[in-house]
């Protein structure tokens, strides 16, 4: 299933995207795609729905983000070894964690606005890694079973903020606009190996990053199970998993985003995401 | 006004503590101590209450966290200078700014847990700020104009998680029980300045912090405005200031704790909390 939440800032409804891309509204049986209705048992029901008695919304409505009321974003850093490379730093010896706030997240296609005194905001297209179960020194073997589904992330990134003030890079990571969700959960059972999709971000139409999650220096399992050694996990808790290669940080000179710059980005199976940058 | 949250873990009332140490159960005025009940209008509806009309809730009630579904566990590092002394690194030349997972969010006097594999856990006794009104690129000069009010802070750490395993130190900071909030919510107007209150720590009746926030390198109102410039804030976020002195990493050799170790911890006018230590 695809699950997405459509409407305006606020007032999104969740809906199922059917297979000829018409918005399905669920409202009526699940509230929102908040964390408590990610796990098994919710998503089994909405399988056995017949989408095509439940009313249709407006296919020019906006998107939002893909999960409500998201409890913690957690980030992994330098996990893909060339992106590592880029960054002048060496590819750690376990995962780096780092957080982003929550109340960075917005809608795939909405603005992202370049923080007052920036000069140095940078993309980063990633997986991002939606918890449907409670999950607290799990095993990576059982991992995948806490994981509800998967969804695009651009991990906007303010590489002065993050780098040059003063430690702890959820500084540079955090600002209004920084997350863009989505458009879709995906529930796992459509993506058969979430270590073999690709992925990419262009720049007004200049390809940036290319990518596949197969060359991930830890996979999705390993870091579900790695992060619930140090916190507990709860539904609707989303990991981003880091990014490959070719930020603006890593360009020959470095290269930042503008006002008025156009972002998109996608991955294999999960959709694509269009951001045109403001001043904020 | 001392706001507090009373009852099982999950099932946690509102209530105002009266003059004479009466819990008066506010829930039917404003169902929980969320964010959006933090601001100044309905703090003056409550203000406003008779509270001997108010039911009375049991005084051997648990209490819970002070403020519900906090959005964002931001913390301040290395704040107070005799602090970043013993930790063997300089006073920063802006704030360090680092998260908490909202997971290890926990009553007052609940026990601590400390987490598998875990050697180091370590105690921090902190002012805690309460947001209660959104700001964004605000100056110090308003900034105590979005502070709700104050409360107690444990804000645990586990030294090899943080600091030996990996860059960033959320991954230390983050275990479930590893924040300790309140007994209450005091409201700003009964706090005649923040940059004078006693704190102190005890573990098993020994005296380890013995501090004043008026040795805060940077204070409440900078620490406001300088968060707001890099992430908007929401009502119901709460700033974690920094600790002083006596944590069990600067005692030599370190201290650090075990299963059975009872914390007494408080602050002028915020009250005082109690955990026990247990293997989690």
């Amino acid at each position: 299933m695809k699950l997405m939440r459509v409407g305006p800032k606020g007032q999104e409804r969740p809906v199922i995207l059917d297979a000829d891309g018409i918005y399905r509204d669920i409202s009526a049986h699940i509230g929102d795609l908040t964390g408590d209705k990610l796990g098994a048992e919710t998503l089994t029901k909405l399988q056995a729905l017949d989408l095509s008695t439940l009313p249709e919304l407006d296919a020019n409505e906006r998107i939002g983000a893909c999960v409500a009321n998201v409890g913690k974003f957690i980030c992994i850093g330098l996990n893909y070894a060339d992106h590592a490379a880029e960054s002048g730093l060496d590819v750690p010896s376990e995962p780096v964690m780092f957080m982003k706030a929550t109340s960075a997240i917005i809608g795939p296609n909405d603005d992202v606005e370049i923080p007052r005194n920036s000069t140095k905001t940078d993309w980063e297209v990633e997986l991002g890694v939606v918890i449907g179960q409670e999950a607290k020194y799990v095993e990576e073997a059982d991992a995948l079973d806490y994981v509800s589904g998967y969804c695009v992330i651009n991990d906007l990134s303010e590489r002065e903020f993050q780098i040059e003030r003063q430690g702890q890079w959820v500084k540079g990571k955090s600002a209004d606009t920084f997350g863009p969700i989505g458009p879709y959960l995906v529930t796992k059972d459509e993506i058969a190996d979430p270590q073999n999709l690709d992925m990419y971000l262009e720049v007004n139409g200049a390809r940036h990053q290319s990518g596949n999650t197969k060359t991930m220096v830890y996979g999705v399992a390993h870091l579900v199970a790695y992060v619930s050694q140090f916190m507990s996990l709860q539904p609707g808790d989303i990991i981003s998993t880091g990014t490959p290669p070719g930020v603006g940080l890593g360009m020959n000179p470095p290269v930042y985003l503008k006002p008025g710059d156009k972002m998109k980005l996608g991955i294999q199976g999960l959709g694509e995401q269009q951001q045109t940058v403001i001043q904020g």
